[in-house]
């Protein structure tokens, strides 16, 4: 970078820094990221030397302006020809709620556009070349680290349009969720069953599939060990065809239930992303979590292991498409940790991160 | 204990420990225990005051004379009269190869009998009695400690009366011990393999059903990295009615071939007892190592669980007996290691020690 009219590298660093720090005045979960925007003018102060901060503004959820249109229309017409927009994330290409950012930064005539993190997404992407086809320097990966680190799952979750899923269950040494009568009461003991239920309440939505439904009446909440409700609850996902009953426990759940068909899972999570869900917790029974890990859509697994031995024919898994050992699903162990009497095992796909 | 003519415990102690250390020259395995005997003149010295080992003897293996005896046949007939045996386990009642003890020492004249632990067989014990009622003084209990840590597993599978039993498997995460078309070289990793073989070089005996005699030609060697033999080799057991192939690896095996039916695990196990084997390692397959959990003769779980999952219908356990969950075989966990990729869980049936 040169020197005037430019601001300076160090200038658009400060500026970029207060973008990512007006960003987290918005939302932090939900379907859209928390971005910030800060518009320097186009000149520099004659008294100071220095490039002034005109506006700025932050995305404060879906539906309302992004942080550029939010910084833009804090300024009269014509104000921000010729100046620099320090945005956390690449400006938007396409038309959803509100319009294309970029065509908002051309028609307000910047100069420049700096920003930390490309837009991961498929029909928002595009925006920087749209900004240099119009005839805007366009500087990109400013405070990259700090900005990805503010996006968090929003970013991870939009580069693999659909939340991160985490598959749970609970079983017997020898992979048993139950006894052959069906009876699984209990087999983990009650520090496996409370952090479950934290792990609920830090997750956007839990998800089950009709038998679970129909077999348990499963709540779907996160409680205390007294039964009363955590101050966070995910969002109900019921997978299947079969419907849930009218006076299903889960239809009192505190959110409203989401059902999904199942029958394209990759489609039905990105339905999940699309509501603003970026971490689901799949809780069972075997025949969903079987069907997720068929599909390869899982990115952590937690398997709370019981000391106990059940035999018999109720597994916490199914059929995994593992016909022979060259097709095993390998594992890398994040963690083991004893819990109470019971280990719990936390893992991933190998080769993912 | 009183003064004279009775050596003071000071030296019947003494005595004991001088028995126990007498036991250590014999076979540490084998059906029969190490057992030590020193006996002690009928008079003290008159120049010292003190009571002279006057013989001692120990038990050199299965078919040659008790300590007892062997201890007697040093002296004199008559030089027993009136002195003092103190052996580690109780004298013997009954006539196996050799004939009973009590009877010796009763025949040989001796005044009293000391010794450290009482006899568990259910044919040999009723020594003490046997003597009491002869009109011999018996003490019992002294160093009782230190002679049942030098009994170890004898002891206690004389109590049980059969061998002391470890269950192993190997499976992923879900519980499966092969992918479905029965593949399953590798699910653990080199460290776990050579855990398994340096296991396997630890017990006497090594077992496995006919069914995987017939689908892996197991050798029931315990090798080396390298394919090379350990430098001890336990006894190759297999249960099952199916004919074990003339050709089988087993069959050239460094120790001759034990075949039992398994109809009966009771009594099968008590037969390995009897041929000297204190430690048996059960390796499978599902169907013999189930059968001994739902016979509740398992004293102790190597479960190895591989970083993976397999799904599908190769179990490393059947049918149980649980039909349900008040029925589960709840374990204590002793242990939890990592080895290489894979966990290794020892554990326990609860309740036991």
């Amino acid at each position: 970078m040169t020197g005037n009219p430019a601001p300076t590298e160090a200038e658009l660093r400060r500026a970029m820094r207060r973008a990512i720090g007006d960003a987290g005045n918005g939302p932090a979960r939900g379907v859209n990221p928390q971005v910030g925007c800060v518009i320097l003018a186009a000149q520099p102060d004659p008294a100071t030397g220095e490039y002034a901060v005109i506006a700025e503004g932050w995305h404060r959820g879906a539906g309302t302006p992004h942080a550029e249109v939010d910084a833009l229309s804090q300024l009269p017409a014509g104000a921000a020809a010729g100046a620099t927009a320090v945005v956390t994330l690449e400006p938007c290409n396409h038309t959803g709620r509100t319009g294309p950012c970029s065509e908002a930064l051309l028609a307000a005539g910047v100069a420049r556009v700096v920003y930390a993190v490309a837009d991961p997404g498929r029909h928002s992407g595009g925006g920087a070349e749209r900004l240099r086809a119009g005839g805007v320097e366009v500087i990109e990966g400013l405070e990259e680290a700090a900005a990805t680190e503010l996006l968090g799952d929003w970013l991870v979750t939009a580069r693999l349009g659909r939340p991160l899923v985490t598959v749970k269950w609970a079983s017997s040494l020898d992979g048993r969720a139950a006894a052959d009568d069906g009876t699984s009461q209990w087999i983990t003991g009650p520090e496996a069953r409370a952090d479950v239920h934290r792990r609920r309440a830090a997750s956007d939505a839990i998800a089950v599939g009709t038998g679970t439904i129909l077999a348990d009446d499963a709540s779907l909440t996160a409680r205390a060990d007294d039964g009363s409700l955590l101050d966070t609850q995910p969002v109900p996902v019921v997978f299947g065809t079969r419907p849930v009953p009218a006076d299903a426990a889960v239809r009192r759940h505190p959110h409203e239930l989401v059902t999904l068909s199942g029958g394209d899972l990759a489609a039905d999570l990105a339905d999940l992303r699309a509501r603003g869900i970026r971490t689901l917790f799949v809780e069972g029974g075997p025949t969903l979590a079987s069907a997720i890990v068929r599909a390869g859509l899982v990115d952590s697994y937690l398997i709370y292991l019981a000391p106990t031995l059940l035999g018999g024919g109720r597994l916490a898994t199914t059929d995994l498409g593992v016909g022979t050992i060259d097709a095993q699903r390998r594992l890398v162990i994040d963690g083991i940790e004893r819990l109470g009497d019971d280990l719990v095992v936390t893992a991933r796909p190998e080769g993912t991160h």
